[in-house]
Order: structure tokens, then C-alpha cells, then sequence
């Protein structure tokens, strides 16, 4: 394999930090060529110093100048704002990008690199989510491959390595319940954000691990599997183990179940979608199955954990339903983050968007980003009630 | 997929008459092309006047005439004895080869085939542990797949389509533990045949029920495995898992595992194993993870069952040790059977052939044959004391 130059959208987030982990790890494979943060300026200075990336994008133009003194004597290239993030995806200068920004301002960027025909490894769900009828449609067009790098995703593609044309009868996406499993409606309503982010198996972001807690990340992942592997929305299947060690299974349609598996970390799944369609060797820490050990499944509980069941709801409706999910999500999640409601207000804020906005079965990219813009005004004007 | 000439070794046997449901199951697919039997003339005529095969072989000689009455009318041609095993593998007219004769009477007709150029699918396992450096060898020369039907060894296969040259750091086969996990040798000194006979999930024939009881069938599937998928001995290991679900699992060398899973039932290997690389839709029962359900691995218990121990030392020995394991156990294991010696004297009768036949560390497949007998007549002497 000769060095595949990486673009990091969102480098000094969790998986862009362990994306650059790999890529120290393995020199010879792979080198930064772009990285980008929103507003931690000071990380992304250290990791350019670090890895002698051709560009940098910071998105907040007001730490632009920050960046621009501190990397003054390297060749490295500096943008900042928004739009430039559009603007570097669309040069042809890497070989395939992480989209690993946060939330819907990764879906932009991961589109200019599919038009351009770039290889996506693909962190960020919210792309599939919003608009994963048309992602997809245009990296099949392209014939370019969206590698995920969501532990279960990942798991399914793992298994399905090989498989041709076998039909996928099912997939079951494994939850691990997260920190709140077994509880009650009456126990989730005083729960405070920082509970809410001790994860008791993964380390990853404030707004994936709120989304773990609620379960409202199962249920993307949900509409993101749906899409990745072209499933209707009755193949889609959500089981917990609260041991996270069966990442993901795939059921074909002779009854044979594939199952990827090891601890929970997320540099294993980072480094396979760099690396596919090779494996690299490492030294991660193995699962023992020789230590007396039990993995245990059971149904979710989704009369508590409202938020899964919205999902699915959105995921069958289909159209624009989920962009309103995700859109209401990501207001009420950092709006809880922010303390300013509930963690049970969460599911409140999502219901209400999704019976408020317009349904459209079919919507055009246009569609998708003015459902976004209005779902998530009318999810914030909810928390000012 | 055109229709698939299938040559069925061992036709009247467990895996025999399960391939044939499964070629019942699929006329479009696959035909019948040759069906032998050792012995059971009655189903052999059942089954060729079911399936009206090109040719039948009876192995017993004494039972031609029957063979050849109850078959007069139809074009099918009639073979008997031995050697007529070899002489219809070699001839050209079918696709696929299902070795499932049992024992190391498999071994000579599967040989021919692959000198033939035919894909094998391969339920015998004394062809690969006896001489499995050569087997492998002349598959690999003729570019010919060699397709397990054993569960193991399917989940392995299974997991491994698509991974193209990523590097196996260890496999990990399952076993049940037999019908008398946990139990101690003071228990087992008194254990008679029909009790051991009565296997808790799988299904087959009395020899295998029998090497399931005494581990012996796994450790001879350790050796198979070694041999399949081009293994040094460190990486094949084996972990009790009682409800034989999950089939098997490879860890590859970035750590990620893999695993197949299903329930116990051999037509989906068998299925799997004819159909490859197409999976074909079934209505075989499905495992349904949503019951509460727990999955246990532990270490095998190898002071108990000694059996398990013989075979690894064998396997990390090589040249022809498993030779001489196979043919002691397969001696011992029939005298058992026919109530000759007790369960644990099986484990004494192949270490004693082992600690007594010449070692030799590279042998031809003419040393083979001539350990094997060496070892059937030195094992069968014991027996008489």
C-alpha cells in the first residue's frame, strides 16, 4: 500500500485525535494532509507543528490569526471560516477524507469530497442521517466506497467483506445500554450532565455520549445503517449487550450470523477504515474470551428510552423525518448540556419538532437543509417556553 | 448459477443424507451426480431412485447384486468395492466433490479428485489431519478451493472470504464440551456407550458423537484447522461454549474479530459449503438473540479430557503424529462402540500408539498410509491384552 494522504474534517475532536494516533503509528501508510477544528485552535496548531499537514482550516475566523502567527515559518497552509471548509474538501490534493466533524456542519464538506470522488471513512452520522438517500446515490454514481468508522457500522462492513451479492436478511446493532440502563422514567428526570456523561464502556465526545445515554445515538445509527447497507427499515434491529464486546451481527439470508467483536475501542475501527482494505498490525489491548466470561443480550427498553422509539418512528416514515430528528436532537442535546432542560425534556423538544415540521417524502438536498434550518429554529424556540 | 454436479462420498451417512435434503431443497442448483455407501445398501437404492444419480458405489462388495437388482430398469451405472471409490472420483463428470465418507477411508477418493482439479467440500476430517501438508499443498498447485464442512471450520471459512492477505493472529474453535462437560475422570471410568452417545446440540454419526464425548473431535479439528487456513500450532485454540452458537471465531492481527454464528444445525454448513460463494435462502429455524440469552466461553478442562492434550501435542509434533492419533482413535473409538474397552481406555490406546510408532517428521504420502496401518494394527494389539 503506498501513503495515503488523509484530510481529518474535525481533527481535534476524540476520532480525530485517535485517527492522528494511527497515523504517528504508522508513518509509512499514511500522512495528514488537511486538518481542520471548529474552535480549539491551540489543538490544532499542535497537531499541524506535529504532522506538517499541507492545510489547516480553523472554522472560527476569530482564531484565525492565533493559527496564522503560531505556524508563521512552516509551509503550511491556512484558512478559517465555514465556507473554507467547503473550499479545501473540493481541492484534489488527499486520497481519501475522515469526515469526523460533530453534527450536521460535517454534511457539507463530505459532499464536495464525494463529488470529487474522494473515499470517505465516515465518522460523522449526521451525513447519512439527514441525507443519506442522497449520499449514498452519489457514492455509488462515483463508485467510491463510505467506509464507516462507527464501531457497529464498521462491524457490519467487517462482516460483509466478501459477501457479493448474499442478501442481508437482518442486521442487529448492538447498544450498550449506556450509563442509564435499567433505569426509570422517575430516575432519568433529575439526571444532571455529568452523570449523564460517564459511559460505562466508550470514550467519546459530550454529544455522542449524551446520545448514548438517551439511546437517540442507537437510533441514528439505526437510520445511518439503514442507508450504508441498503436495508429496509424493518431489517434493522437494536439489541442491548451491555458488555460491548459483540460490536455489531449481520444475519444473511441462509440463517448464518457474522459477528465483529473486540473491546470497545475506537481505534480499531478508525484504523480498518484507513487502512481497508487492509488490516494493520498492533498492539491494542485483545479481548480475552479465555476469562470466564459472559455476553448477554435483551430487547431495549424503548417506553423509557422515548428517544429510540422516535427514531425508528422517523426511520419508517423516511422523507425528511429524520433530518427533523437529528436537527431537534442536536439543539435539545446541547441545550442540555448547557443545563438549560431536562434530560427526559430532550425527547420532549424531538417529539414536538417532528409533529411541527412539514413532512416531504422525497426532498431535494435544498429540502434537507431548509428542514434542518427550520427544525432547528422551531426546536429552539421551544426552550424558551 | 448453473446447476452443480455434486459428488457425494459417504451418501447414507449423517452429512450425506443432509446434503441431499439440501440438493431436494434446490433442484436449480444442484444434482446428484455420484452417491456411495459403504454398507447401507437399502438407502443407497432409496436415494438413487429418489435423486437418479450417473453413477452409485457400494463399498461392500457382498451387497452389489441387491445394488444392481433394485436399480435394473434405470441408466444409473453400479460400482462396488474399494477401489471403485477411487476409479468413479477420478472420473470427469461432476463439479463438486462432498467428501463425507468417515474416517480415513475418506482419504484416497479425495485425493483423486483433487488431482482431478475438483472442488472439494470437505466434511472428512482425517483427509486433512492425517496428511494435510500434502492435501493443502496439491489444492493450492491446482488452484482448487477446499470448502469445510465441519461448523468450525465453516464459521472460520466464513469469516474469512474477503480479507483477502490480512494476516490471522488466532483462531478460536468452539466446543460444546460434550454431554459430560464438568464431569470428573472418577465419572467417566464407568461411562458406557449409550450415555456418551447422547450429544446435548449437534446431531451426527456414532464415531464423531463418540470424539465429541472425549474431546478427541476437537482436538482432531484443531488439527484440520492448522492445516486449512495455513496456522502455526500457537494460533489454534480452543474455548468450551456450551450453547454452540457461536460456531467459531479468527482474530486478526489488528486485533478485530470475527465470529459466525447460527444454531447447531450441519445443513447450514453443508448448504454453505455446496452453495459457495452464494448463499442460499432457507427456512431453517433462526437463533433469536431478543430471548434472554447468554453466550459462556471457558478453558477446556485437558487433565479431565485427555484426550483434547494428545491431540495438541500431536499438532505441535506434525509430521506423522496426527496420523498416528487418528488411526489409535479411530481403532480405540470402534472398540468402544462394540463395547470392547471402556471410555477412558480410548485416551490409553492412543497414547500408547503414539508413544510407540516411528516418528517421522516429513513424510510421503507412502509413509502415511504405512503409519496409518502401523498404527491401526499396533492399537488393535492392544485391545487383547
Amino acid at each position: 500500500m503506498s501513503q495515503k494522504r488523509i484530510a481529518i474534517f474535525g481533527s481535534t475532536g476524540s476520532i480525530g485525535r485517535q485517527a492522528l494516533d494511527v497515523i504517528a503509528a504508522n508513518p509509512q501508510l499514511f500522512s495528514a494532509e488537511i486538518l481542520t477544528a471548529q474552535t480549539n485552535d491551540e489543538l490544532l496548531i499542535k497537531q499541524a507543528l506535529q504532522f506538517n499537514p499541507n492545510m489547516v482550516v480553523i472554522g472560527d475566523e476569530q482564531r484565525y490569526l492565533n493559527v496564522k502567527e503560531a505556524l508563521a515559518g512552516t509551509s503550511i497552509k491556512i484558512f478559517a471560516g465555514e465556507d473554507a471548509l467547503e473550499q479545501v474538501a473540493g481541492m484534489d490534493s488527499y486520497d481519501m477524507m475522515l469526515a469526523a466533524i460533530v453534527g450536521y456542519a460535517g454534511l457539507r464538506p463530505t459532499l464536495k469530497a464525494i463529488e470529487l470522488g474522494k473515499p470517505i471513512a465516515l465518522a460523522n452520522k449526521e451525513t447519512l442521517v439527514v441525507a443519506g438517500d442522497i449520499i449514498m446515490r452519489m457514492a455509488a454514481e462515483k463508485r467510491i466506497p463510505i467506509i464507516p468508522v462507527d464501531s457497529e457500522h464498521s462491524a457490519i462492513f467487517q462482516c460483509l467483506v466478501g459477501e457479493g451479492r448474499n442478501k442481508i436478511e437482518k442486521i442487529v446493532l448492538t447498544a450498550s445500554g449506556g450509563p442509564f440502563l435499567g433505569k426509570k422514567p422517575n430516575f432519568l428526570v433529575n439526571v444532571k450532565k455529568d452523570h449523564a456523561l460517564q459511559h460505562p464502556n466508550w470514550r467519546m465526545g459530550a454529544k455522542i455520549t449524551i446520545d448514548s445515554a438517551t439511546l437517540m445515538n442507537k437510533g441514528l445509527e439505526m437510520i445511518e445503517a439503514k442507508w450504508l447497507f441498503n436495508l429496509a427499515y424493518e431489517q434493522v434491529q437494536v439489541l442491548v449487550h451491555p458488555q460491548s464486546i459483540v460490536h455489531s451481527m449481520v444475519q444473511f439470508e441462509d440463517g448464518s450470523i457474522k459477528a465483529q467483536m473486540g473491546l470497545p475501542d475506537m481505534k480499531l475501527p478508525i484504523q480498518y477504515a484507513l487502512g481497508f482494505p487492509q488490516r494493520i498490525a498492533n498492539d491494542f489491548p485483545r479481548y480475552d474470551f479465555r476469562k470466564p466470561g459472559t455476553l448477554t443480550f435483551e430487547e431495549p427498553d424503548i417506553k423509557t428510552f422515548r428517544n429510540l422509539g422516535l427514531a425508528m418512528e422517523a426511520m419508517k416514515q423516511g422523507g425528511n423525518m429524520p433530518c427533523i430528528l437529528n436537527a431537534a436532537n442536536e439543539i435539545a442535546v446541547y441545550a442540555f448540556l448547557r443545563n438549560r432542560i431536562g434530560f427526559l425534556d430532550i425527547t420532549e423538544v424531538v417529539e414536538r419538532t417532528m409533529g411541527t415540521i412539514s413532512f416531504i417524502e422525497k426532498p431535494t438536498l435544498e429540502q434537507y437543509f431548509e428542514t434542518d434550518g427550520e427544525a432547528r429554529n422551531f426546536a429552539a424556540s421551544l426552550l424558551h417556553m
